[in-house]
C-alpha cells in the first residue's frame, strides 16, 4: 500500500570512498518525511552498465519512484542523463532554450575569466540534452534536473534526476517534487509521524534489554518502526508510525522515560545543542580548551545567533598560555599536572575572569595517541564548569577511542555538563525541573 | 579479469538518513587499495526481504566478494547473519565457545553494572549463531564477524559479514581479509596504483576543459580512471591505473601542472594540512578567530603532535575580546568595522604578541545568516597572516553558501594563506621553491 522509493547515488568519488555521500541520507530523510518508504539506496561509479543494472534492480523491486543524484556535470564522465534516458527508452534531444539559460548562468559567475568557447560550449550543450517527454528542473548551479514520468507499459517507475552538489540538490528538491511525474508517483502515500528520543550515558545493550521487555507490555508495539543509533556518546531512538499507532508510541515513550529517567534528556526531538543554547539565553559564556583545542567554541558558534551569549574562548594548548592568558597558577600545574581537576577549575574560572562572562567551560586532557600514563591514560579528560554565584564544578571522564573520537566525545560531554549545571541553577532558583543528564 | 566486489550497508538508521554511513566508503577504499574493483554499494534497512534482494542483485551481477556491514547487534532488528545464512543456504548453529567468549567480553566492560541475565543472555546467544561451514572472526566489540566461502554451485560469491560500528569494523578488517573465504575470492586481483593531485582556487569547468583537451594529446589517456571531486574549495583529482599506464599518468600529471601551475599545490597526495604542519615545523603558531570561532584551532590540533607548534588560540567573537584580549585598538573597529583587513591585521599581530608566537593567523567575517550589508555581504571574510620579520599580510575573500559552508571554506582558506606565506618566507631565505597556491 505504501509508496516505495529507491535512491541511486552516482559518482566514482563516492563509490571509491574519496568523499562521503550526503545526498542519499538527505533524500531518504526527505522522502520519509513525506510518508514514502525508502527501500534501497544504491551507489555506483561512472560506468553506465553498473548504473543501468541498479535502475533495473530497483524497477524489478517494484519501487514507485527512483531518485538519482550526481553525474550531471559538463565532463565526459557525467553520464547519468544519457544512461537513464536509455533505460527509460526516451531519446535525448537538445533543448535550445535550456542551453541558452545555462550559458547565461555560466557567463554570470565567470565574469572575471570569460568563457573559453569551444570546450565550455560542448559542456553546456551536453547539460541541455533532455529525454523526450520529460520535464527539466531549473538549475540552482548549472546542471538542470529532469523528471521522467512512470511508464507502466515499460515497467519503469518515475525517475527524478538531480545533481550531486548537496546545495544544488537541496535547492532543486521542491521543484522536483512539484513536477507531474513525481506528484503522480507519490499520490498514494500514507501519513507517518516520526519522533526522536535522545539519551546520554545509556548503553545500547541496556536500551536493547528495555526495548525487549517493552515488547511484552505495550499493545501494538509492533506497529512502531523503532531505530536506535549510538553517536557521539548519545543514543538516538527514532520511531516512525502511522497516526493510528499514536497510543502505542505514547506508551513506549512513557515506558522508556520511566526506565531511563536519568539518561533521557530529550523527548521532543531537541538536541543538546538546542537545549544548551536555550539555557545560555540571557547569559554570557566563554571557553577554555586544551585537549579539545577549539572544538567547543567552534560547535557553540556553529549556531546562528550564538554571538548573543558566546563572547570568546581561549584554546590554551601550551602551559604558558594556561598560566599567562588564563591565569592558572604555575604551582597548580606543577603540583597536580596540566590534566587535573584543579587545573580545569582554574581554567574555567580564569576564562570567566579574563573574558568577563557569567559562565565558562574548560577541558584539559590527553587526546592521544601519546601522553598517557597508567594513572591518566589516553582518553582522560578533566572538565571545569564555572557559573557565577555557584561553586565551580569539575569532572573527570575517560573516553574510549583514538584522538579524534576522544576530542569529539569530550566536546559532547562538555555540552551536557554545562547544560546540566545551568539547569540545576535554574532548578534551585525556580520550580523543580528535570535534570538534563 | 579484475576481481569485483559489492558492499551491502545495512541499518535503518543509515537508510533513513539518521546517521551518515562511514563504512561503505571505508570498505570501498580499502578494497580499491587491494586492487579490487568495487562495482556497487547498496544500503538497506532492517527488512530481511530487502537485504536478500540486494544480495541476489550483487550475486547476479557476478561480483566475487560481498562485504556486509551492520546488523550484528544483540537486538531483534539485527538480522544480517540469519538473512545472509538463508541466502547462502547454510543453517545456523550455536557456537558455544563463541557464546562463552562474548559473555566474557560483556562481563568485563559491564563490571560496574552487572549482567542482567535473561535478556542479555538471549542477546549473546543470538550473536553466537554461526552459519554452517563458515569462519567466525574474533569480535573487537561484542559482535563476531563471519566469512562465508563462495559456492559456485549455488552461484553465491564469498561473503564477509562485519559489524556496523566503524571502530569495530576497521579493527576486524585484517582478520576478515585473512580468512580462507576472502583470500580465495581475492586471489585473482590485479595491481593498481592510485595518485592524487590537489588544487585550490581551480573551478571544475576549467579543470574539465583541461581534461578534455588532454584527451587528444596524451597517449593511452583512456587507460586512466580519473575522478575529480570538489570539496571545501579544493579540487581533488584521483587517478587509478594499472602499472602499464604509468607513462600516461606521468604525462597527464605534467600536462595538468603545466596548465594549472598556480592552482595545483599537491602532486604527491599530501593535503594542505600535511603541508602546513611541515611548514610550521620549528615554528610556533597562534590563532585569532572571529567568524570561524575556533575551527582553525580545532583543525590545527586535530593532528597528533601539533602541540609542537600550536601554542594557543583566541576565539574573539565579541568586540570587547578583540580589544581587551588581543589588543585591537577600539578606534580601528570604530573606523573600519570589525570585519576589515585593518582589524584582521591587528588581530593576527595581537595573537602573536599575547601568545608569544612567531606566526599567527586571524579571521574576521560575516558567516551569516544575518549581519551582511551591500558593501560587506554575508560570506565576506578578512584574513590576517603574521610572520615574524615580515610585514603582516591581509586578504579579503567572499565565500558562497550558508553559515556552515562559509565557516568551513574560510578555515580551508586560512590554511592555504598561512602555508603560502610560510613558503614565500622560505623561498626568500633559501633556494626558489614552488608557491603553495
Amino acid at each position: 500500500m505504501n509508496v516505495r522509493a529507491g535512491i541511486v547515488v552516482t559518482g566514482t568519488e563516492v563509490l571509491t570512498g574519496t568523499i562521503t555521500d550526503r545526498n542519499g541520507p538527505w533524500v531518504a530523510k526527505s522522502l520519509l518525511d513525506l510518508g514514502v518508504d525508502v527501500a534501497h539506496i544504491t551507489i555506483c561509479g561512472d560506468r553506465p552498465a553498473d548504473l543501468t543494472a541498479q535502475l533495473r534492480f530497483l524497477a524489478a523491486e517494484g519501487v514507485d519512484l527512483i531518485v538519482t543524484t550526481g553525474g550531471l556535470g559538463p565532463t565526459a564522465d557525467d553520464l547519468t542523463v544519457a544512461t537513464v534516458a536509455s533505460f527509460a527508452e526516451r531519446p535525448l534531444a537538445l533543448d535550445t532554450a535550456l542551453e541558452a539559460h545555462i550559458a547565461d548562468i555560466i557567463a554570470r559567475w565567470r565574469r572575471t575569466s570569460g568563457i573559453d568557447s569551444p570546450a565550455l560550449a560542448a559542456g553546456i550543450r551536453k547539460q541541455a540534452m533532455v529525454p523526450e517527454g520529460t520535464q527539466a528542473i531549473d538549475p540552482v548551479g548549472t546542471a538542470p534536473g529532469i523528471a521522467i514520468p512512470a511508464a507502466p507499459a515499460k515497467s519503469t517507475p518515475a525517475i527524478l534526476i538531480l545533481p550531486g552538489p548537496p546545495a544544488e540538490l537541496q535547492g532543486m528538491w521542491p521543484a522536483g517534487l512539484a513536477t507531474d511525474a513525481v506528484t503522480q508517483a507519490l499520490s498514494g502515500r500514507g501519513v507517518y509521524r516520526t519522533q526522536t528520543i535522545r539519551a546520554y550515558r545509556l548503553s545500547e545493550p541496556d536500551l536493547a534489554a528495555t526495548l525487549r521487555s517493552a515488547e511484552g507490555q505495550i499493545d501494538d508495539v509492533d506497529q512502531l518502526e523503532i531505530t536506535t543509533c549510538l553517536r557521539g556518546g548519545e543514543v538516538e531512538i527514532v520511531t516512525r508510525y502511522a497516526a493510528t499507532a499514536q497510543p502505542a508510541y505514547d506508551a513506549l515513550a512513557e515506558y522508556l522515560t520511566k526506565h531511563h529517567a536519568a539518561q533521557i534528556f530529550s523527548i521532543d526531538g531537541s538536541t543538546i545543542d538546542d537545549q544548551l543554547a536555550a539555557a545560555l539565553s540571557g547569559r554570557s559564556v566563554a571557553t577554555a580548551e586544551s585537549c579539545t583545542g577549539g572544538l567547543i567554541a567552534a560547535r557553540l558558534t556553529d549556531r546562528a545567533g550564538s554571538s548573543e551569549y558566546f563572547l570568546g574562548g581561549i584554546a590554551a594548548y601550551a602551559n604558558e598560555v594556561k598560566t599567562e592568558t588564563l591565569g592558572v597558577p604555575t604551582e597548580l600545574i606543577n603540583e597536580h599536572g596540566a590534566v587535573s581537576e584543579q587545573v580545569a577549575r582554574a581554567m574555567a574560572d580564569g576564562a570567566r575572569t579574563v573574558l568577563h562572562t557569567d559562565t565558562a567551560v574548560s577541558t584539559t586532557g590527553i587526546a592521544g595517541p601519546g601522553g598517557g600514563s597508567e594513572l591518566k591514560p589516553v582518553g582522560t579528560v578533566c572538565f571545569g564548569i564555572a557559573v557565577a554565584g555557584q561553586p565551580t564544578r569539575t569532572h573527570t571522564v575517560t573516553f574510549p577511542g583514538g584522538r579524534a573520537t576522544v576530542r569529539a566525545l569530550a566536546t559532547t560531554a562538555a555540552f551536557h555538563l554545562l547544560a546540566e549545571a545551568l539547569n540545576d541553577v535554574e532548578a534551585n532558583l525556580a520550580s523543580p525541573r528535570r535534570s538534563v543528564i
